[in-house]
């Protein structure tokens, strides 16, 4: 391993501290280096505090000065709710500047490097790419696309079925995946369920891990069918967003925004439900970065079928139950020709205490 | 890694050249080890052939004198076509013999170690025994129980589907996949699948692999619906077997036999088709050890539901499809109680250029 790669790698790791926590903005680690040795390092922990690469220069005090700096995305270059980044760095009087990602975002895309190279500081970038990448996949589809990043979730038997036949589901993964799912929610800004996920299990849809934070929870509910007294309605564990057409009775949204619950009346797609497409804008412009899709299978059935999903996790506990009328984890009409389907790529496989995870990131 | 390990584990590699290829005999690998060095090894190739104890002595000759051997099962002990190894091991006269596992014949059993003992040889047994199981699988299973060892074999979506909702499942995985299963029907003895499957699909089921051999066909059938042109009955790649009730035209079995099909008249069980468990024991008796079932999803089902499986493949492409009317792999009734799912263990996981084989074997 090169020292370049070693010390991106660390950026990287760095960052990674800070995964759930950052949005709307990047996950971004950087360490600074004199002589071969890690003299300051830091990572970027909240929106609102400062950056990574102000963390990192603090630590290094006056050994910043003619250092080498890892960073993980580009510097900023945009007064925000922090001075510029690539200021800071000049400031500091470093020497070189490596990143591993250009920044997509607007107000920087380049500005930044430029800022550094007119200066004087040498810029390379393109280390450990992908890594990066794969660690900003929220942050870099919704600031390139201004949509959620979404992803699936489902836990099934190794012959794809979420419930016997008769409808148990509790439990088909084992402890250890449940408490990784836990993490998603964890980690994730928003949680989706359809209606019908809400009325059979009444889920409180809460992250339950220690120090962690409880997704907003989003349903979708075409005609307002969510019972006044439903636990994510109630509980006060997260905010909670309803997505439901001009159908409903206008004193069932009264009483709900008087609960606290945002109610969004949001356009009917062709089935005259809600339109996927136009809700996923609108949360997008609510800063809501990511969203982790539990279900049911026919929400799950949309998502697939227009095409709206970004990364899918699939839960496999090792056991076979069979059945022509067990639900299987994705329904709805489906793809019906296979050239269609949805690709993963980048396919990660975790054993999981006997279960098997197996995520990947949807192809475009 | 000890000695111990090394030679055994060489032993074991050396029985897995017969893989598919002894039956209805085990696989075996024998070492013959002087002074730390291996002066002889060899294996079982063929029932009828000479066992793999003798090819080791051989290859060792006056070597094989005060020699410690490792072999992967317990040296016979009965005239069977060929003399009993642990009488060939004391002529030889070895020192010491090391065994992974002691051979459940009741032929055996036991008797091997004894007859060494008997002559003054040392014997330990137990090494890589789980490793040993492992291999012999298919051996142990038909040697304990007289019938076949049962592996089910699918290829499936992520989201758990063997076909588009309209039926398209050419081809769901890739090459490399569907080569790995022509591999599996070169090793196993027989390939079990319903008429369904054979009315829809029409294949041969033959291995496709250079120098291997084709199982034998067998075909659930129970109203004898089978197209007398089917390439099964045609093509004489391999024998084909037909399972029907008493409830066929008589004409159409003579027909059959003429063709050189071999028709099995098998009990009813209580929905009136062909009783799986009793087809198996005749199968079993015919010497057939092993049989991959590639469905169709309703005889998958069955096997499940009787809790007749021994190992199950699936095959997973990284593609998601939906579709609440696309088949999944394992139909019929199900197991409706979670509790009593088939369970899978000694989980091993493979990718195969994107796609990912997941196999194990059903605890009991």
């Amino acid at each position: 391993m090169s020292y370049n790669e070693k010390f991106m790698r660390l950026a990287l790791e760095l960052a990674a501290n800070a995964t759930g926590r950052t949005s709307p903005n990047p996950l971004v680690g950087a360490v600074v280096v004199k002589d071969n040795r890690v003299v300051g390092a830091g990572w970027h922990r909240k929106a609102g505090t400062p950056h990574a690469e102000v963390h990192a220069l603090r630590q290094a005090g006056e050994l910043a000065r003619g250092a080498e700096v890892y960073v993980t995305l580009e510097p900023c270059s945009h007064y925000g709710k922090t001075p510029p980044c690539a200021k800071t760095l000049v400031e500091a009087g470093v020497k070189k500047v490596y990143a591993a990602l250009l920044d997509p975002n607007p107000k920087v895309a380049g500005k930044g490097f430029k800022i550094l190279q007119e200066a004087g500081i040498e810029v390379e970038y393109g280390f450990l790419e992908d890594e990066a990448r794969r660690q900003n996949e929220v942050f870099l589809k919704w600031i390139e696309h201004n949509k959620p990043f979404i992803a699936m979730k489902a836990a099934m038997t190794l012959d794809g079925k979420i419930a016997t036949a008769t409808g148990q589901s509790k439990w088909i993964t084992n402890e250890t995946s449940r408490a990784y799912g836990y993490k998603l929610r964890d980690i994730y800004d928003g949680i989706m369920v359809g209606i019908n996920t809400v009325k059979e299990d009444n889920p409180s849809l809460t992250a339950r891990v220690e120090g962690g934070k409880n997704p907003i929870r989003i349903v979708l509910d075409s005609s307002l069918d969510i019972d006044l007294n439903a636990n994510i309605i109630i509980d006060k564990a997260a905010p909670t967003i309803i997505a439901m057409t001009d159908r409903a009775e206008r004193a069932k949204v009264s009483a709900l925004e008087k609960m606290g619950i945002q109610v969004l009346i949001v356009d009917k797609d062709e089935d005259n439900r809600v339109d996927i497409v136009k809700l996923l804008d609108i949360l997008g412009q609510q800063k809501i970065c990511s969203i982790l899709v539990e279900g049911g299978a026919t929400l799950h059935g949309s998502l697939v079928e227009k095409g709206l999903v970004d990364r899918a996790y699939f839960f496999i506990a090792p056991k076979i139950i069979g059945g022509a009328m067990a639900k299987s984890p994705v329904m709805g009409k489906g793809i019906l020709n296979l050239n269609q389907a949805l690709e993963l790529d980048e396919m990660e496989i975790e054993k999981l205490a006997g279960d098997i995870l197996i995520t990947g990131k949807v192809k475009r």
